[in-house]
């Protein structure tokens, strides 16, 4: 059985607010081994609702529908689904007085228009609200099963939980388990890893694995499922045993870990300490690291010279070098990595030093132009990144201080 | 004519990553009086895809979508259009050589699977992609106009101001002209500003004015409306006024503006520099500087002293001062804005020292305690914020981040 998300609101297809709730219930969905087809977002048209309702249940077997469910004008989902299932509204006496039992708890008055939220299709089970003024709705339509859930995602989550699951579980869904791993990648382009991936991402392989990019980092996805949750992950672990063994020393972490996560644990296995001297990325490389918590023992501290003054007076980068070579030269870079270095006392210095544009650049030294630099006891080496003028500024920041990060996190790893 | 726009891919369907494009779409559309009927989100299988396209361009005049287009197994957007248009599938030189040409700036191999992003259905126009390596696709099916873009952001983004606007104005669409002011400010609580501003956020008030927050920086967004785009611009005008009126020194600017835009905007309009000195917020405060281009004359560097050595090292702060007062402390915080101020010799210092958390507090020090240090050739002040200890990590970064940055935006505002 394949599952559809509706959402109903103007505000949300309108693009006043963004839509969160499908999302969660995708993922809800997904534990429990249904699949999810399609989202869909509609406003507060009855011809949008019957039109979005119909073509659900016409190639759904599942539809989870959020919001239409209040007490306005605007709320439409009650009707929009009696005249879909082409039945009548009847009032049910039991949520009633549930809604008037809220508005007494909360010693207000309970208005005239709330009693259409106790309206139902006939036929349609009310799903109880503790939380909130509307009880949701269950109905078959066709060869659908429908929920239809308030749109307050707090509200909707409890009645999914409490009054959705079991419904589910009820109609032998949710035997079935469902996990995800993802293992995230640095170093190399995503069309690179795919071709070395064919194999894995193959349609209709079993377990299914996905790639996906994001801010430079690369992630395969992997899809497990079983009678148990046990089992699938079982199904699982030989997949990411080949994606481990294949990609090795590219492979940062697992889950939201990224390249500054993947540099704290070498940093924590070899009790080395880092330190970081920051020209193009102004800071980003200190950010990415002190978001972690707990690596203050590890990260010691750094430098942002954005002015070439600073890197002398902060790194003692000589004047001279920099006159010669200019700021974004191999020979700052290594002087930055030496300089910060030696000033805390750290194992590994890294430094960048580069043109983020969009302004700046020169034909010799375009925008997207970036030396890093590294600095430990055996020397210090330099590495050149050509990230091309077409690039935002953003994206050179961001892939030159991952490429920073990662070049430390390769080094400890030899160590 | 109303509108269709498609979120492509399996890692959205399934909740994995929350699609945000749409929501973009949606109100660029909207400024251009075009109304979004739906947004559907499907998964890479190509029965989806003929289902979902189908459906779309039957009920639609005009579809956007997004994803599907990389170079990939899982992309299956070029291929579903040329079905559903019942045409072959046809490479175009020029595409070819753009996409070759963006290999070649960035001095890698283009791989064989790239030509496949070279593939067009017979008859569409391809839509240039100056910063990916997908162009996007402009199309006629049945009765309504098509636009494939990247699912990548920024190259949605700018596929869509660069070559899908100045379409749809050749379609005589973006008639009704809506524009939205958005005026950023920082320092109250979004629910003290409410108070403020009922007058302004009430129902049916005419032009709309919506209060958001986002990272502690709270917006009032107005939305004009009229025939032109100056009349839309001039209803939005006295509403922008009395918001300038009532909140002046709080407002950091507008649009994407942030803090350290309100404070570039001062450090540009005095001619005064700053330099950072950080630990808690270990880079971030330099970050928000350097994301922003132009600021090199006005940013002269900063220090990221995350162990206590390094305080001393590269700020020169007393060792006794640390022992006796400790790290996070308003003398350490002094200090440290007057060492990074003198080093540097820029106008304004400024510095943080405080317990991020979630571990490192104590009974005395506890988890959101803040120090903030500001140093001009006035003298040196500091200040304390108590966030809270409940609060996370991240936040109590940023907060502190913005509150320092906006300090000194508002030091500089009287000069």
């Amino acid at each position: 059985m394949r599952a559809e998300i509706l959402s109903i609101g103007s505000e949300l297809v309108s693009g006043q607010n963004l839509d969160t709730n499908s999302r969660w219930l995708s993922q809800q969905l997904g534990m429990l081994g249904v699949t999810v087809a399609y989202h869909t977002t509609l406003g507060d048209e009855m011809d949008d609702h019957l039109e979005a309702f119909r073509t659900a249940v016409g190639r759904a077997g599942l539809v989870l529908m959020t919001g239409g469910l209040g007490p306005t004008q605007d709320d439409l989902t009650r009707e929009a689904l009696a005249l879909c299932a082409g039945v009548q509204l009847v009032e049910d006496a039991a949520s009633l007085a549930a809604i008037a039992a809220i508005f007494e708890r909360r010693n207000r008055p309970m208005a005239d228009r709330n009693r259409v939220q106790a309206m139902f299709p006939e036929g349609a089970e009310p799903l109880p609200n503790p939380i909130g003024t509307a009880p949701g709705i269950w109905m078959k339509i066709g060869g659908a099963w429908v929920a239809a859930m308030p749109g307050v995602p707090s509200e909707m989550r409890r009645m999914f939980d409490d009054e959705v699951v079991p419904r589910l579980r009820g109609l032998g869904l949710g035997g079935r388990h469902i996990i995800h791993r993802k293992i995230n990648l640095f170093g190399r382009g995503e069309s690179d890893i795919e071709r070395d991936a064919m194999d894995l991402t193959a349609r209709g392989r079993i377990p299914e694995v996905g790639i996906t990019a994001s801010e430079a980092t690369i992630s395969f996805r992997i899809t497990g499922s079983g009678e148990t949750e046990e089992e699938a992950i079982r199904q699982a672990e030989p997949t990411a045993a080949t994606i481990y063994e294949r990609f090795g020393p590219m492979i940062v972490g697992e889950g939201t870990a990224d390249v500054a996560d993947g540099l704290f644990a070498e940093l924590a296995r070899t009790g080395a300490t880092i330190a970081t001297a920051e020209s193009c990325t102004g800071g980003l490389i200190a950010r990415m690291i002190t978001a972690i918590s707990g690596v203050s023992p590890y990260y010691l501290g750094g430098a942002v010279t954005y002015s070439n003054a600073s890197k002398t007076t902060m790194l003692g980068v000589p004047t001279e070098r920099i006159e010669a070579h200019g700021a974004v030269s191999p020979e700052v870079a290594a002087a930055m990595a030496e300089g910060i270095r030696n000033r805390l006392g750290a194992t590994i210095g890294i430094s960048t030093t580069g043109v983020a544009g969009p302004t700046g650049g020169t034909p010799e030294k375009p925008v997207g132009l970036v030396y890093l630099g590294l600095a430990t006891a055996d020397g210090t080496e330099t590495r050149r990144l050509d990230l091309g003028i077409e690039r935002p500024r953003d994206f050179i920041q961001i892939f030159s201080a991952k490429s920073a990060l990662n070049w430390a996190r390769l080094v400890l790893r030899e160590v």
